[in-house]
């Protein structure tokens, strides 16, 4: 998803350091101080708009949250909507999700959620896949014993790489769904602005919950 | 698949013993004294009416193929193809597949197919479906190393169901499709008669090849 540039989006960060951080690596190991309760923290790797997140951290006040996208236009339309709702388990990180094992500590996070990456559909792209190998290793650096990775898309190419990357990498499967809104389990999803408009049309998602 | 009972189908297999066997255990480990050339030896774990196996036998002279079914009708079916096209490299197995490790000596196989298996979609059910840990357990036992495990099925729940099993178990997977009909693969496929059926209402078809 690329926006279209918003002038207001950098400045509006710059002025809230209390919800967005932009320099990741300093917090590295001490998220928790950036939440008034230490709970346990899930994080989203390319939150897009935020809709997700969002409604997570209101559904689940027993965790901490924390949002990370790269683009700047994105980051400050979840912000706009974090000013209005002040969510205080909530926290952005405006940032490269490459770079993920610079950001957190081993251990520091109990689950990670990735939701309509980037297909990167061309072969030699494969290494920008975030089921790729090497975000695969990062995930398990900064995962707890336990934590469980969710990734659900709507691209049939990047599903079926996720699911080879995955088992070659030696993750367990919790569970799979190949038409996740047509399963029972519907009803505890959140949803993400793409999935409503994909699934309104009736493509199936798919969806994987695994750990290491 | 159950078929309409056909009196004619048990008298014709026991009139045919140089193409159908009830009494694999007898061949174990010799399986290639059956056919006129020692070659790898394919096996389908429910032939159904046999189109595929057929047509693989048919496309493969350089490979050995055994066709196995548990129902008389069905291998009747299958045996009356084959006395009209007299294939030399394919025998078939009227028995059940659940004792696949006495019919065949370890590392016998090259390669094991499962096209549109029973889903026996109940919970309790689990220990039925072919892709249960004790098959894949006998499988890995009757495999040659390196021998692959291909499945393809309509059913969504015994995919997803497998997709799990499969990984629980620790096989590696090589592919997989989430729509093979939409794949550029599928010029190398043969289809099962199931299949066609299927397919042709739009249904997507999946398959994993996976191996031990």
């Amino acid at each position: 998803m690329r926006l279209r540039n918003k002038p207001w989006a950098k400045p509006l960060i710059a002025a809230n350091p209390q919800w967005v951080i932009t320099s990741p690596n300093e917090y590295r190991g001490k998220w928790q101080d950036r939440f008034p309760r230490k709970q346990p923290l899930y994080i989203e790797i390319g939150m897009g708009k935020g809709r997700f997140i969002i409604e997570m951290a209101q559904k689940h006040p027993e965790f901490n949250f924390i949002g990370i996208e790269m683009q700047t236009v994105a980051t400050g339309i979840v912000l706009k909507k974090q000013l209005e709702v002040q969510l205080p388990n909530l926290q952005l990180i405006c940032a490269n999700g490459a770079n993920l094992s610079e950001y957190f500590a081993n251990s520091e996070v109990a689950g990670i959620y990735l939701n309509f990456s980037d297909p990167w559909p061309k072969k030699r792209q494969a290494k920008r896949r975030l089921t790729y190998k090497s975000f695969l290793s990062q995930y398990q650096q900064v995962l707890q014993v336990k934590g469980h990775l969710e990734f659900k898309t709507d691209n049939r190419g990047l599903f079926e790489y996720s699911l080879v990357s995955l088992n070659e990498y030696g993750m367990k499967f919790d569970k799979v769904w190949l038409d996740l809104h047509a399963s029972p389990d519907i009803e505890q999803n959140t949803m993400t602005e793409y999935e409503e408009k994909f699934s309104a049309k009736g493509q199936p998602i798919y969806k994987i919950e695994a750990h290491f």
